[in-house]
């Protein structure tokens, strides 16, 4: 079977492997104490160009906005996010189960506009109940979004804008970060994401990794007693070192971008043979998932030989369906593929 | 320097990496739904001597006692645990985080003993206010407990025997079980645990894993929907095949046990030479973990060369140390420790 | 100034002060036990028609609508309700900080649609994520709703059925329930809302106590351990007599659809003037609300003699405010009201 | 049947049934922003000898102490109180169920000691494992304590200054507030109260309200948004003048302690008796509480005639047996029950 399910299928990019092997018996202090997990930290700083920065490594995604969310906002506060936002949709609850309302906004194929925002915004403080509502106390994004859509410079500019306007932070949830800044369709940086901000995290699970995703706060804005709630939550790993020598390695000589820009390189190529066979696109994503519209024939008679994943039933006829690339996709398997559309 | 602080300061057993490398570029489902998964969860089942037994892959301790005891748990519920319990001390309050009181009780060395329990809740129930009260909806035990110490059989049953009466689960945190069954002053078996517990967890991060609990549940007593709960907590591994990997190497061959053996062997030989040279135990550990008390000057110059644990301060002059060997503990190292004593 | 802003804004049915006055000095035991609730308990199971109902006494809507959703809710399942629906609006998040996710539904005047909702939880089961994503487990509605509009006995039936067919509990919320038995257009009775729930609770506050809501469990199915769910909530109020002798007061000799019929009768008369006058309606509600669009100006010159709430802003020029009657309102104030239109 | 089974067991003083009807038809705003509240806080501050006091007006003691400590503790952070403090044993874990611990000292007669404090959060943060564990934010007392007991000026003084020391908020209970002010052994006021502690409330459901406490914040330190905070736990009343003018009555003319002095009187003259007939008092409570040893026989037999609390079995012959005396309290009952003991 070809795979192009999603993009943590596979193990580990093979550099990680042979450097968990090479630092395997040295003995470190362990919950992210060690001199890898505070290389990765330095080589992160200079990667967003921000020497300020604090980074923490967690294990997981949802683990990750769960803790972030959480340690960010006040008891009486919520996040707001696009209706479709990971955390909206298909975290289990995990924002909610800290106490939290995810404040659910209008989007455009994934993204939150700063005009939307800034509406929401406006209206809660203009309304005269907003004492008896749950307070915005801040933003979250993804990028690339649920859709694989991409902000642009512009769009992360203006709503980092209206989230100082009012005091609140901007969260960018990077869990396919990679692939978003390896797209040749944006214009945002690693330092973009870093400057417009307060805190994101970088994902390493689809990009590479074994696990693994790096918080990144970017403004001197790092909750008091960051490690301590870490812990609380369970997400404080004991061998902190796993997390450290897999960032510790995917930022050394640009690792992490090679490996968006592999996955990049060969959705390009499979986009453009769903093109030339006349395929229906559900929409355009710039990054390494395509969404295609199927009969559901077709899409019965590709199963026998290709796992995607189903998206969402279109009509009685036809079924949205998602195929991935990764860091660990093989071009032939990407010409197989190919072959058989 | 030589190191004796822990036993999760190394990575993982070089079987295990191997594995990981040999199984690296294999596609396959997430969230422990791979063979991987599968084919731990039949060794453990085997293991065990339970084939009924529910398994699941957790990525560390607290994490792991978090969500088994908020599943388990009805929300006016609380677990009644030893006082010195890890979940009463250092997990930052993880448990109380999820909405339940960790009701602490009177032990011995550690251990909770089955009449103390049974006092306590025949107690509470006799108490015509214990409608305002924690109803006491679990027990929570460890094997080995913090002070190293380890259940006779007796306790296990005699434990397991009041929960029964009273309706309620006995769970036991081994995240050092393969030290406590490999114990040379043990009587209790993992098929003892299986028997005994309604549900337990092997630990693998201290037992040779890089990361890893497998949670054992005994008497078809999943909670339900156990893989949204882990969900939910930020707590299921998108490559789960990470986990499972590893407790098929640690569960191959017994792998798991002769680690625990390892340390065990060593620990031996470093308590006997503690021993001959007159140091004072602060308490006699049958496992991996030695607690010696020092007095303060001599401290000082053991860590010039030694990395061990501060445990408690005794009195002015005096402090509780703790020495622990691992499975990756090598015997030159503690007979390096051995000749600066 | 004329008042029309809500229906609490008064102190209690005059019977209720003089009930709470006979009963002073007399010893109850507290937190409910008292005879005055047990009275109140009997007449209210009586005057629903289901003598298993079981009865209990809380302070205010939004706990009670807090410690029933919570109590009734596994960890893992969030509550199905009308995006408008107050618990997804405006109780400042009360229902997610028990950790439960609101699931918003589209509605059609505030009122959730059998057909929506069969939708949904199909939907829901359907999706092969749905292991990600937060669980249905209970249903929540509003009668009347936040629009003052009711549920005709058949969209009762028909919810009620869904919830059957998915096992899932109906509530319904009740603050208002009063007037809506008593409108003039409703075939709903009360033994329809205890034959359709599974658990409602009757609003005391807002139809003539001064305080207190009164839960009823239709089908036994209290969850476990209630009471001492209602005191971890903070909503077991010490003495319960006060809220015992006010249900007492209305549910004898029909004192509560009395209160409920008097602000109906003279919603009515202020709503046939509006129509008279050529006011805008924004929707036609057939309880004690009315929902008018007003031209600013003119809004702003009733200000000065009525107090009203204001509801939304429909464009740059018009407002839609709402005008309340209650079991306090009289008519002459009605009638004030109406001359200066 | 006699009745010294607790102080909540009568309605409330007349005066404040007299006023409840003298302003019942007014209509007044909802949540605390009538007339009446602020009287009653103006009335309070001015008693407290504490102008720039925040007041606030909740219905019970147990949500009291939910949401105070809730609104002041950061996530990670617990609450200290000394092991038999009401909130440790008889909230049915309220303040866990918002996911704090209750971090449980030791105490003398129910009072916690300022050494005993500070020795504790000394020792928290000397321990180096203290990132682990729940960091104490604030410290609960209740005056009285669960005995009945009193703490001086000077421990006030002391407790007030170890927590300013470590930058943490001193928190008092005053269910019992005005027995503990009008006790003949005090030399606590109500202003020294305000000044020693940062935030505590004024018992009106045990001192002659219907129900009711009045939290005091101090020292400009309310927490943000409390209003939306007493919300989301439901714990803010609609009709917020119940509150308000019950508060309003027992600030005026001194009512409150008058109320608190009338039980005193009567617990003084029944303590005279209990020591001229030779009871065996289990300790001396200055206030409204009287704590007695009974044989088990001798206790049967005063059942029949009187109704008093069980506190705890003693022995096999013995138990513990609790008389209350309230404002609602008879000279004459006093005496019928001297007759017969």
């Amino acid at each position: 079977m070809l795979n192009f399910v999603n993009d943590y299928a596979e193990g580990a990019h093979e550099k990680i492997l042979d450097r968990l092997r090479e630092t395997n018996l040295e003995s470190t202090p362990g919950y992210g104490m060690d001199p890898y997990c505070e290389a990765a930290r330095q080589k992160i700083q200079k990667a967003c160009g921000c020497e300020r920065a604090d980074v923490y490594f967690l294990v997981g995604g949802t683990q990750t906005n769960q803790v972030v969310i959480d340690a960010l906002l006040k008891d009486y506060e919520g996040v707001a996010a696009a209706a479709t936002g990971h955390i909206s949709t298909h975290e289990a609850g995990a924002v909610e189960s800290t106490g939290h309302k995810v404040l659910a906004l209008p989007h455009k194929e994934g993204r939150l506009q700063p005009d939307v925002l800034k509406a929401y915004l406006k209206g809660f403080y203009m309304d005269e109940n907003h004492g008896h509502m749950v307070f915005p106390g801040m933003v979250y994004i993804s990028h690339p979004t649920e859709y694989g859509t991409l902000y642009t410079k512009e769009e992360l500019a203006g709503l980092s804008a209206v989230c100082r306007e009012y005091g609140i932070p901007l969260y960018l949830d990077g869990a396919r970060l990679g692939y978003g800044l390896a797209s040749e369709d944006t214009d945002v940086t690693l330092p973009d994401v870093a400057r417009y901000c307060d805190v994101f995290y970088i994902g390493g699970t689809k990009v590479g990794a074994l696990c693994g995703e790096a918080v990144v706060f970017t403004k001197e804005n790092t909750p008091r007693q960051f490690v301590t709630q870490m812990k609380q939550h369970g997400a404080l790993l004991a061998k902190g070192r796993l997390l450290g020598i897999q960032f510790d390695v995917l930022f050394t000589d640009g690792l992490y971008l090679e490996n968006g820009k592999h996955a990049i390189r060969l959705a390009a190529i499979l986009k453009k043979a769903f093109e030339e066979k006349g395929y229906r696109f559900y929409l355009q994503s710039p990054t390494n998932q395509i969404f295609i519209v199927l009969e559901n024939r077709q899409m019965e008679r590709l199963q026998e030989k290709v796992n995607f994943s189903f998206w969402e039933r279109l009509d009685e006829e036809h079924t949205v369906v998602r195929f991935v690339t990764s860091w660990a996709t093989r071009e032939e398997t990407v010409r197989e593929l190919i072959s058989v559309l």
